[in-house]
């Protein structure tokens, strides 16, 4: 494939990225009492003032991020919504800040949702929200210098660390005689990316000490997911990495797995067999097993035998598992310059590219049917925020600018 | 529309509930443990394992209930497999059984989801699962005659009574400043319910004494729900009957509002301006806000200012609105003998009749997309059980036997 081709994916890619921004920026500031509107209409009108915690943290991280790598959006209207953002979640995500009186587990806790005005709505008994804090928090410090946030950052991740690997009682989820302990695929990619976040910038000697055994262990977990003698990738399996009965076993989330192998690629760095693993298991077989070869698109969620997902939403055509392909494909094909990677990333772009976006006004559509008609209308809701459209987006100009920088002469 | 009209209903309606009856007598019995799969494939195949308390509980009481009152179904195997389930549910339903050291609202609650041979994997922190063992367990007492059975239904009942009305704290939800206590349509829905199944063949003084303040109370709750002067049925209101903000105040589910039209009209008896609610504000209304004049049937969810719901199923059409529907037209047109009722009956009837159906493997499909295609081909799942279908088959030919009576002579 020529410059030429990757220069016309770059420039769409480029203007896409502007355009969802500046729909971000229009429409989901709350001036008064900070943090954003996430549930935005096809239009941009506001539809539901609820704060869902993953994605204000998620929405701060993404503004850090551009403001602090890509000169355009370097902007102070970038910066203060992003401050305002972290305020908030910093003066309400936290179910009782400050330190209540028992000190453990309870005062790390976060909300999953909050009223406009920083009320508690609904707590999950996950790691979820703790973990977009942590994101959060890292990416704002690192624009802001706040020493404080950065340690409030690392306090909370050896929190989230303890939860998973020694105790996760104080998640508050009681351990029930019939509920197998399950490697839910979600838990080590979510460390894997904070891992990453949180080293970014480090001698390798400090990440090293930090979080290197984290990284190796998120890594060994996430591989006990390649099952059936390497031809499937699964969500969720038992702790020892043995396949689990029922519907919970046989799921598969081609959308996830693709996201877990440019999650792997970026970790490996010179490791060539887990480079390798990432590329054959983590991106080409979800694709393979999920492409919808009928209509095109990935399926939401797929059982491995075939069988029926009891999920409403299997056949959906959502719009961040075409995200996470479209980062996966570039990214498998800069390590490995295979060209059948690229062409997969063509062909993922075509159909992201020509069902996604809303040429009139602007962002991307998130739902459609199995067919690829629009199912939900809106462009941001509990589970759509300002996420995973522009980091796609962000992180593929940033692959074709490295692809396409002049090669070191002789 | 004339008698023979009406005798071709109940022709079909009996016969497809022999065959649906059928089906489930066939795949969903565990002779080893007793209680019932319900995850049932198409051709009837177990694919998971897992027992849900609600459907355990619904299929006791609809076999037991089928088994009282129509002569064809009283069979031993009905009884047998109906006392199975009864014994399985009582020995691991209940969260501690027996009366734990705490004594107080731990030792009633039940679990939403065992594992075949009756392990608790999850606990909702609601009523349901209570309500359907109560159900269960009191049509199940009035088959086998048993009266310690029949006590621990009037326990369990008044258990219910006493979170619903007095205090939820013992179902385990904490209460959090920003969560709004709501009037959800299912609470008082679900009552009004377990008031009909326990005051069934009481003597009207009895059954005031327990139950008619608690009906009448449920009557109340359910009305609240009926918002913009009478336009709309909303799902969820205020304490107070107050349409509440966002898109949880904006919810319609037309195929519950529906199912609370019969419950209405059932409670009614010759009260005819409660009758006349119940048709004009719970069956019609929703019909008319809630048929897709495109390619028809029911939505699943709607949002009353025409904004797209955020569920993302909500397009789809599933089969038990349309159960509720055939049973709340038949209901109201019995009881009003207006012919509209009846045509709308028959339309809902043709359009289930003609997507449901599996002729080929028996019992209904449950999920259809908007367009009428079969979704997910399963004929049960976690949340679709031996219930709404033959209840509707039941209810219909029980209301087109009444209706073809030879009418009392002069």
């Amino acid at each position: 494939m020529s410059a030429a081709r990757l220069e016309e994916f770059r420039g769409k890619i480029r203007s896409e990225l502007d355009s969802v921004v500046d729909f971000w920026l229009r429409h989901s500031h709350d001036k008064v009492h900070g943090g954003f509107f996430t549930c935005l209409g096809r239009d941009g009108t506001v539809y539901d003032e609820l704060k869902y915690v993953w994605l204000q943290g998620r929405q701060v991280w993404m503004y850090c991020r551009l403001y602090r790598t890509v000169p355009r959006f370097h902007t102070a209207e970038i910066l203060e919504a992003a401050k305002a953002g972290g305020e908030f979640l910093r003066k309400f995500a936290r179910l009782s800040n400050g330190g209540g009186e028992d000190g453990g587990d309870r005062q790390w806790k976060c909300a999953f949702c909050l009223t406009r005005d920083g009320r508690v709505v609904k707590v999950q008994r996950t790691i979820f929200s703790e973990c977009f804090y942590v994101l959060a928090l890292d990416e704002l410090s690192r624009v802001t210098g706040d020493q404080d946030m950065q340690l409030e950052a690392q306090q909370m991740m050896e929190k989230l660390i303890f939860w998973v690997r020694e105790d996760p009682s104080g998640l508050g989820r009681p351990q029930l005689p019939g509920d197998t302990p399950t490697n839910s695929m979600a838990v080590p990619m979510m460390l894997l990316c904070l891992v990453q976040q949180l080293s970014e910038g480090q001698g390798p000697e400090v990440a090293a000490e930090q979080y290197r055994d984290l990284g190796s262990w998120c890594v060994e977990q996430i591989l006990q997911h390649v099952q059936r003698d390497g031809t499937a990738i699964l969500e969720n399996v038992s702790l020892k990495g043995a396949e689990l009965p029922g519907c919970q076993g046989r799921l598969q989330n081609p959308g996830h797995a693709l996201e877990a192998g440019w999650f792997l690629l970026q970790f490996a760095g010179e490791d060539e067999e887990l480079q390798k693993t990432a590329v054959d298991k983590f991106v080409e077989l979800p694709y393979k097993r999920g492409w919808d070869g009928e209509h095109g698109g990935l399926f939401y969620f797929l059982d491995v035998d075939g069988r029926c997902p009891t999920q409403l939403e299997w056949s959906m055509k959502l719009w961040w598992p075409h995200c996470e392909a479209m980062v996966a494909f570039l990214m498998a094909y800069s390590r490995t310059r295979r060209p059948q990677l690229l062409e997969r990333f063509s062909e993922v772009f075509q159909y992201t590219f020509s069902h996604f976006p809303d040429a009139g006004d602007g962002e991307w559509f998130g739902y459609l049917t199995q067919e690829g008609k629009v199912a939900l209308d809106f462009k941001g809701g509990p589970f759509k925020g300002f996420f995973h459209v522009p980091r796609c987006l962000y992180m593929c100009e940033q692959l074709l600018d490295e692809l396409l920088l002049p090669s070191d002469g002789p």
